[in-house]
């Protein structure tokens, strides 16, 4: 069981490696890989300890057995059949987002209430009624739901994905997953909470 | 001086309140409050100490003057001017927002590469050329960029916002302001980060 703390720093870590790979970089050292995470060496090598990864003295870390043990860990080569909730500005951005695909998500369905959007198309995806979602997941089942509405919406999405057996959540919207579905898996991005404490800490100065 | 934890889980507080007010909630007990917040009683009325809020004994905090109190120490109320540079999907979703203005970001100024998209509209503001950014901010000064472009673009067009006097950062790419300007003030949004850690969550399920 890795900590928490540990599986947050590692996606730094994995575009780092990406970057030094695309660079043609072979190996690089715990100072290194410090100096450019902000970080101490000995931090460094402590995390990667953990899951077993350990640099050779002199020669430093092979970069790309340790950006595929991250990737490994991260389960980032595995399917994710996903399907996006909301298909306004938000949801069309984070679904053609490059990274997207290269985290292993696919976008399998999308769906949306306005009529102006129903039919029309996100990537090879048309997009469908929200009426149509329960009928879809029965046939196609989704191991991810995005959700990209408001949060007075959500909470009957959820509780109809739930029912179809969706699982995990890349939550935009405000409601809470995890208070009525603690066994949910759920990554929430807050971006009004982002913008408070950026306006806090402008304040502040 | 009040610990970043506290200020992470404010916006929290902000939005259930803005709820409660919404719903002509007039006060809150802390239990009520912990209950919503999935945290004790003790932790809120902690929290809320530290900044000088205290509950009455029977009446619990009255709901009005708690967000106003909160909304001031986030400086919420304050104008901030904002310039957008990359208009694309989700420079478009993250502006138009409805939250944005309500947090005090007012967006005076949008820049792109793109031919296609310049001279397109943002709300009521004209995309302009990137190549006029600098010309533009010295005529308007801005207090903070939200920067929706590629982290390979991101150095240059933070020097050249940073030598404008632009010092506040709504952060999509992946370039690390902090490490090449150690005063700025960032926020960053990673979205990738965040499918990292969803995919791990779900490998391991």
């Amino acid at each position: 069981m890795i900590s928490q703390f540990i599986i947050r720093r590692l996606p730094r870590y994995y575009r780092y490696l990406l970057q030094l790979e695309e660079l043609s970089v072979e190996s690089v050292s715990s100072a290194q890989f410090a100096n450019a995470m902000g970080l101490t060496a000995s931090q460094i090598r402590q995390d990667l300890n953990t899951f077993g990864a350990f640099g050779r003295q002199g020669y430093g870390y092979n970069v790309r057995i340790l950006k595929s043990k991250i990737s490994e860990l991260l389960g980032l080569a595995a399917e994710k059949k996903t399907i996006l909730i909301g298909v306004g500005n938000l949801g069309r951005a984070v679904i053609m987002y490059k990274d997207f695909i290269h985290r292993g998500f696919l976008l399998c369905g999308a769906f949306d209430v306005s009529a102006e959007i129903i039919g029309s198309k996100i990537g090879d995806i048309t997009v469908q009624s929200i009426e149509n979602m329960e009928k879809y997941l029965k046939e196609t089942p989704a191991d991810v739901a995005v959700l990209c509405i408001p949060s007075v919406a959500a909470k009957d999405v959820v509780s109809a994905l739930w029912k179809c057996g969706v699982t995990a959540y890349w939550n935009f919207s405000h409601y809470d997953v995890k208070n009525d579905y603690p066994e949910a898996i759920v990554e929430n991005v807050h971006l009004n909470d982002s913008l408070s404490v950026l306006s806090y800490e402008i304040s502040r100065n």
